[in-house]
């Protein structure tokens, strides 16, 4: 199996006859999946999310593609195609379209309705392009052909693009459920038809190819939830997803069955669901939902509240109840289910959450204690079936980390793909398809582009290393004003420190090697402010190193009078 | 159930007869495990641990207990008991024995040898005292006896502790492997007999009470680790905790047995083996185990390393190589094993390490994917045989977090200790046992001491919101020299930003407003130092903010000439 090099360097133009393809997310992680073809100089997007921050990358909000391969060739673009409404399948799109407003946004109703309410917080009126499955388009010399997958949100498609180089069927994110309570199946068999037309290239989910075997049907969900709802003694707390549409409805059926009413906690919650509720997604009895606000003094038999939350989102109302910093109390018989998946990296997060909501005795149902959760992707029992439906040419796992991408590799060549037409490609690897043969080709820069409050991009892996610095040994600052004209101190030295957890009195120690450096430097003859700099660098962080074995940031300021 | 309020106020004296427990660590958290037990004036503390960081605790190195609550009573302190050698049971005594030298620390013979290598290390000699399971002896007016129990380090203790107001039994941390390789069960037959005595408060490991069941024998990892070492292709690189003896001794069996030499990576592992290695615990057949130095250069499919880093510890072995920052350069057709739990905290760094290492090629062997870690802590259903066979008039579950605790006291509960028998403290709830009764009477300080560095206790809480604030937003620094008589700006603004993401460009925009606001405070006739600073604070912040939506540290540096 092919894998990248780090020395892969810039591809090559693209030869005649072949479809290129760069991933400008989703490859080596979960998340920001963003696939760009290209035939002939037009482009095809799959999909434009985000990537939520890990803790390594502190004060970050969002993370997006990198857009520099395509900034240039924006016209170029014919259509950006969602196969669903989750953050990282299309929450990077208001970005993308604050570059070029009237790229077409292909998708399905659902998808295209959530999408447009984003936008609309973004004030962006987007150029929507409504598909369904089985339908077929052409934009530009890509012809594509959308197929119904069944997914933990509604309406998601894989997609099927033919040009001339070949057939591609990128799945997007998918599961098997073969009792799905929607009746929404995953094609399998459209799957098998284009296998028997001829697949040159598969792309395929691979979150879960670790995962041996085969997921629960989310049919089995309904009856634990019912369960836990039937015995629960005062107020029922539900944390899932804003996107779930399918687990809202099973919590407010049983909500319904059992005489309680729900209230939906969380701005993207409301807005979801009421698209949703619109579209006939989600169906719901009248009176049945009731305004958060309103259930506040009802008697706690009586509601379900429904919140976002589940990742332990600090600012979430679930980590606020189980801080006690939140309108609603949670007590001593009180039920929280965490009816979600657990995103990696959020373990301590929600860890938190749990024994907060335990200290004050609510009883906690999560995925750990209970079948409340079923996960929205194929596991490698399932992903065996695609591969032998589409007996695929060439194969390329998409959306995951790179034990992921490794796992779903080794699934395809068990079922017979060959080991050199396998292709583990990383974010800005350039793979060609070309006389029916996949080839990493190239490389182009896919790097992070960090979202922090309003601006996008400003900052940098070199600021988070700084805020990483910052973060684990706090910094000390030392101001000193020196006459240009001898080089002598001529006010300060000013030491503050903040995070260090330096003793504010014992950081008064070594003023005086400040001012004998500085006296030195002058005696020298030649002021130099850089070297005054430099000089005082090295004086507080040989004594700070010496005292305390640590090394916080240290900023010498020199004032020149 | 009794649980604390956060009302608790101090405790009142110790009456006649009673006996008071007051844990400085390990209820609440998984982690520096401590209990005091005091009598008649007498103290006898079990365990003295120290709990690892979280991210939200960053650059600290360590967690100890507060000492306070005993700093002005060390002379009290009859002796330390240390159940095992883990590091949350024994990793403080060093910091103890600073306070006061000669203590005596009571173990058996292996957590004894364990932590005088650790104490060596500190330079300090301990004075010990041995012991065995079925062994009193009376340390003042604490009359102990120990009991066998099996644990994921060999050696292992619990302790009975009388006095004239009941027996308490302390299990340390315990499982209930019927088949264990050495032979050494826990000792239930102790247990019934003390419960048939009457066992007055049973204080019990937590750790797995929300796991349902039963925990696997150790003994059914060995056939799973030998074939991995068997079908191995090249290196076989093992991942496991410096004190895991049993779980070494697997390996080398297994690795003798196909013909590899053995080598062992790290000081800490290299440390204890030894140790165990002298004392019996640990059988090498001579020639096996060979220099990490020598094995470099020999022929891959011919050795295993056996090293720390199972957690994803960024600067040990395994981390480095999955960095590719070792000499070890992992590759195709390399295995590594992480034969060790998953630390809850540490998901996110051991799932970089599996992707590193994937990433290179390795297969990578962990618990999620094979049978190769089983707990070192009772399940639920095993929980209840102690339940059962101690039948204790009173319960404190101990040794876990809030969720732990909470579950412990459900199926104390539903083996019929009453409700209000059940006592579920925290860090610092003082309970005293009298008259049969065990009741929450109080609470002392018991909070995080923070070991950075060479400090212990110089970084506080305050220090880490510091440090949280730097790390998500990094700050601004504005330098300015003002006239102490005229309040007129002589110098500066200079302004230094780091780890906020601010271009330095757009940063300068700000300074005429700063000169402003220092202007106008001039114009006011009274010059105020503090008034400027929080002018300029107030300023720099505003701006900040407007622009950016963010909320970096603002420190105001003023000058007086």
């Amino acid at each position: 199996m092919s894998h990248p090099h780090p020395e892969l360097g810039p591809p090559p133009e693209l030869p005649e006859g072949a479809l290129r393809i760069v991933a400008l997310g989703g490859l080596g992680e979960i998340g920001r999946n963003m696939a760009v073809f290209e035939y002939e100089g037009r482009l095809l997007i799959v999909d434009c999310g985000v990537l939520f921050p890990e803790p390594d990358q502190p004060g970050v909000d969002l993370i997006l593609p990198d857009f520099e391969y395509i900034r240039d060739r924006l016209d170029d673009v014919e259509a950006v195609v969602l196969t669903h409404a989750h953050e990282d399948h299309i929450g990077a799109v208001p970005y993308l379209l604050r570059e070029r407003r009237d790229i077409p946004i292909v998708g399905s109703k659902l998808t295209l309705a959530l999408i447009e309410a984003k936008l609309t917080e973004h004030r962006i009126q987007p150029v929507k392009i409504e598909v369904v499955e089985g339908e077929r388009r052409t934009f530009g010399p890509f012809e594509t052909e959308f197929l119904a997958v069944n997914h933990s949100i509604p309406d998601a498609l894989a997609v099927a693009i033919r040009t001339p180089a070949g057939i591609v069927l990128h799945t997007g994110d998918f599961r098997m459920d073969q009792l799905p309570s929607d009746g929404r199946l995953t094609d399998l068999g459209g799957f098998a038809r284009l296998g028997a037309e001829g697949v040159d290239l598969l792309m395929s989910d691979s979150t879960n190819a670790e995962v041996p075997g085969f997921v629960t049907s989310e049919r089995e969900i309904a009856p634990v939830i019912d369960e836990v709802v039937r015995t629960a003694e005062k107020r029922v707390i539900v944390a899932s997803f804003a996107s779930h549409i399918h687990r809202v409805q099973q919590v407010i059926d049983s909500a319904e069955k059992h005489g309680r009413k729900v209230a939906l906690v969380g701005r993207s919650m409301i807005r979801n669901m009421g698209v949703a509720r619109d579209l006939g997604y989600l169906r719901v009895s009248p009176g049945v939902i009731v305004d958060s606000k309103e259930i506040e003094g009802w008697p706690p038999e009586d509601v379900v509240l429904i919140c976002t939350g589940s990742q332990g989102e600090p600012m979430a109302a679930l980590s606020r109840m189980a801080n006690r910093d939140h309108p609603i109390r949670v007590a001593e018989g009180d039920t929280v289910l965490l009816a979600s998946s657990l995103v990696p990296g959020n373990e301590t997060a929600v860890n938190k959450v749990i024994n907060g909501l335990s200290r004050w005795g609510a009883r906690v149902v999560h995925k750990g204690n209970a079948k409340v959760h079923v996960s929205g992707h194929a596991a490698a029992g399932e992903l065996l079936y695609v591969l032998n439906l589409t007996r695929p040419s060439n194969f390329m796992p998409v959306h995951g980390e790179w034990r992921h991408l490794r796992a779903h590799a080794k699934l395809a060549a068990l079922t017979g793909v060959p080991d050199d037409h396998i292709v583990i490609a990383e974010d800005g690897v350039v793979v060609d398809l070309l006389d029916g043969r996949a080839r990493i080709v190239g490389a182009v820069p896919a790097g992070y582009v960090y979202v922090d409050g309003t601006s996008v991009g400003d900052v940098t892996d070199f600021a988070l290393k700084d805020r990483r610095i910052l973060g684990e040994e706090g910094f000390i600052s030392v101001v000193v004003v020196v006459d240009t004209g001898t080089g002598k101190l001529t006010g300060g030295p000013e030491i503050h420190a903040r995070g260090s957890g330096i003793d504010p009195d014992r950081l008064l120690e070594v003023l005086p090697q400040i001012e004998k450096a500085i006296e030195d430097h002058a005696a020298d003859g030649v002021v130099d402010m850089q070297q005054i700099r430099r000089v005082v660098r090295r004086t507080v962080g040989r004594w700070v190193s010496d005292t305390y074995r640590r090394r916080p940031m240290i900023i010498p300021v020199v004032i020149e009078v």
